[in-house]
């Protein structure tokens, strides 16, 4: 017969039973008006005007989450892989800027520990746990990690040469330019070379508006290299031989969509 | 032989026929020319001069599309089937809001009525049903539905979190910024994170031009995994057999042109 | 023996002898001067200070291109063929313009059209001609051409419909809203959809910027579409077999670098 | 027994060894330091407060750069290969800048020559020598070096006829448009094209947004080719067989990850 705690251990950490199922929408319902709490809660007119409302909602949500963690530090089979986790971790800061409160003093200071509570947004990223496509998108892009980080490399090599030449071109002709620094030209190099451009920042020069032109299309261009190594990973995951979740069976054709072994369903890629 | 309501079937639902084109195309032409009526009223200057003409082509297309509507009711095989489906809905939605404005007086609420009967527009997506590629893009993107949602709520959780440490960065820095509340500031990080870049806040410090950077660089990167879903759906499509549109035979292999079975053209991918 | 008119095809038409070559670089240099000249023509103080030199470079070049038009009138092997070609037709376009100035008096109407002799830039296209990569590129973009044109079709439905909620939106709530009409608001749905965001037209109320965040998110997924079905006809190009640009035989391997029957080096895929 | 050149060799030009691993990160440390430190003295406020210590940080690295320089060039197999590489050009030019500030004298020139010094960034480009995954990426691009410049080309083409036309709409309807010379609307039609979008010059014609939104749709779309092409190349790469870093076999399969002559670990495609 099972203990509470086992019990209790199935419907938190699971989510294969009803009430697992339950607890877990629940949770995701909780997580998600405790967030829009939060955020509304550091719109101006709304704090005047509801500030006990959010007072009690962040509070209600802070004890149950507490109670939650709590529960899932005691039914948790290893306390020290959950604790010291990513979720552990997670679950952890969603609660502790709303403590952290009460010992501080201060206005101005808990002004912003108050704000601090909305890191609580992180649980949501439980949310991607129940979804088994989001496997195959953190598999490809843990894969193309190093090739990723090169290209960013890559990528931050050309703003910061581009950023001083450009420094050197606007500032050069004009000591007032907007470009008054270097690493204000980078920043503005970033944000011409992804195709954001705000436009608070705009070459006043000829020679200017030609790097700012090569700045662009290099951006234009070069976006083909995440792309390419993205869809490559994936191209190459679709190849690979599929692991059955439940028999562990590792032999399944690439395409196959049941386990041969146990015929059990397996996750999409 | 056959009666008036399945010669106007063919007529109304199908394009083989010469007849069937005739109409296809003078329905199209007469959607375009609707809609283009609807969006040049809105303009105030021609509103002011054109008022009875614009009045006139309303009501002559919305009378001509309850028509076809009544004629689609009632010669479709199932009216339920019809009725009821996305494209009943959509032509039903194409004529009520001219409707709607007849029952209901009052100015200021007939003017937002008038505009609503714009949602006519949705009229046009029936354009979608003559042209065989488009199966394959909605195909391919019906196929990578669940990893697009879950991409979406990878970028949901970076904007929500991002955001909020911008708005503490900035707020927290000037009680005057232009990051005035979370919500804004999460607004600002989606148009910076998609690369739109409006520039009409922008950050002020230092820190914050620092996370802007991320935020801009993130969004530069992580492009590729939408793009990488697609490609690969697609590439996927084109392994498939081909299943022939006119016996039914799916045994055709992905690369034929015409059914193995029947000659028939099959759809291009 | 080769005629005077043989000799002269070769060199104008073909690249492959030393005469043909010069000729080409020498074209392009002239095409690359000219359009530059008329380019910084337009520049107001250019303009008023270099005034006879343009107007000695634009006729230098003027009268080049005109002889060198008649020339391949004369030599090419069809003349119908050239002349109502797409070539034929930029060479005559090229050349046109300044023409049509001699015969049309008035200083103002001369001042647009010669502006628009500018559209010699047309010419530079021909640059493409001697780059086998080009072929390629087009024959992918070409092959895609039903697909891209749906996926034009379904961004132009989701601006419309978008672009006429916007405007109900922000117009419903302010009469002097910078979305003044709906073509304005479409004009600014295409602007945020393609990821552009000028910043010159921006939501000012709450529901407006819920909606264009839509938009932006829409926009930078759907980038997607067109990028998995170009990679997909690229990599289509790369399976059919290679034909020989030398003795005309299609049956070369997709990876084949020279041909298997004359040992000619294919065109790089 | 190994001279000191051959030990110094071992040390600052391979990374296997431990002193060899040592002396990279410390030259990766210092790069950064040196750079970060020309890059916040072109920040006014520091250059004001800071001036002394920039001056001695600048000089220490120059000096410690300039070492190392001299002692690539002694240590180095074949000094003429190194000293005119790719990579003994940027060593020199990243002291060069430092130098040249000593022999030539009048303050406002010297401050643009200070500014020149920030080149040696062009130092941390190394960084990418000792990350494998680099060389896929750049040789898809080197590969695909040919398409990706006549996608260029045709992007030059599209934004000098596109600005050209804009020009003559804009300037046409208003000669004190911000379109004031066919240079600058080439270069809007880039800012557009390549979906950055300042914002600082907006077309105000009808005609003119039109043809802005057409510009825009274009190059949402042409985004594709070279994501295609970089796609394709990197795919290419994938199915080709691999070299062996350490036996020089190149018949390993294109998926191994170990030499199958010598067991060496293969480079990551």
């Amino acid at each position: 017969m099972k203990s509470i705690r086992d019990k209790l251990y199935i419907v938190i950490f699971e989510s294969d039973t009803p009430a697992g199922k339950t607890f877990d929408v629940a949770l995701i319902i909780s997580i998600v008006i405790s967030v829009l709490s939060v955020m509304l809660e550091s719109v101006p007119s709304l704090r005047a005007q509801y500030q006990p409302q959010f007072f009690a909602i962040d509070w209600f949500f802070t004890i149950l989450f507490t109670i939650e963690y709590l529960l899932r530090i005691w039914t948790s089979k290893s306390t020290r892989n959950y604790a010291l986790g990513v979720w552990g971790i997670i679950d952890l800061l969603s609660i502790l800027p709303a403590f952290l409160g009460l010992f501080v003093s201060g206005t101005q200071f808990l002004l912003a520990i108050r704000i601090l509570r909305v890191l609580r947004v992180f649980r949501i990223l439980k949310l991607a746990r129940y979804i088994s496509a989001a496997q195959t998108i953190t598999k490809a892009l843990a894969n193309s990690y190093q090739k990723i980080l090169v290209f960013l490399g890559m990528v931050l090599s050309i703003v910061i040469i581009l950023g001083t030449v450009m420094y050197m071109v606007e500032n050069g002709n004009d000591q007032q330019s907007a470009y008054s620094s270097i690493p204000l030209s980078i920043y503005w190099a970033i944000v011409t070379l992804t195709t954001v451009g705000f436009g608070d920042i705009v070459p006043a020069t000829v020679m200017g508006k030609i790097i700012a032109s090569l700045i662009m299309l290099i951006g234009y261009a070069i976006i083909a290299v995440p792309t390419g190594i993205v869809t490559n990973e994936l191209l190459h995951l679709q190849k690979e031989p599929r692991t059955c979740p439940n028999c562990g069976n590792a032999q399944n054709d690439p395409d196959a969509v049941y386990c041969k072994k146990c015929g059990s369903k397996l996750d999409a890629v």
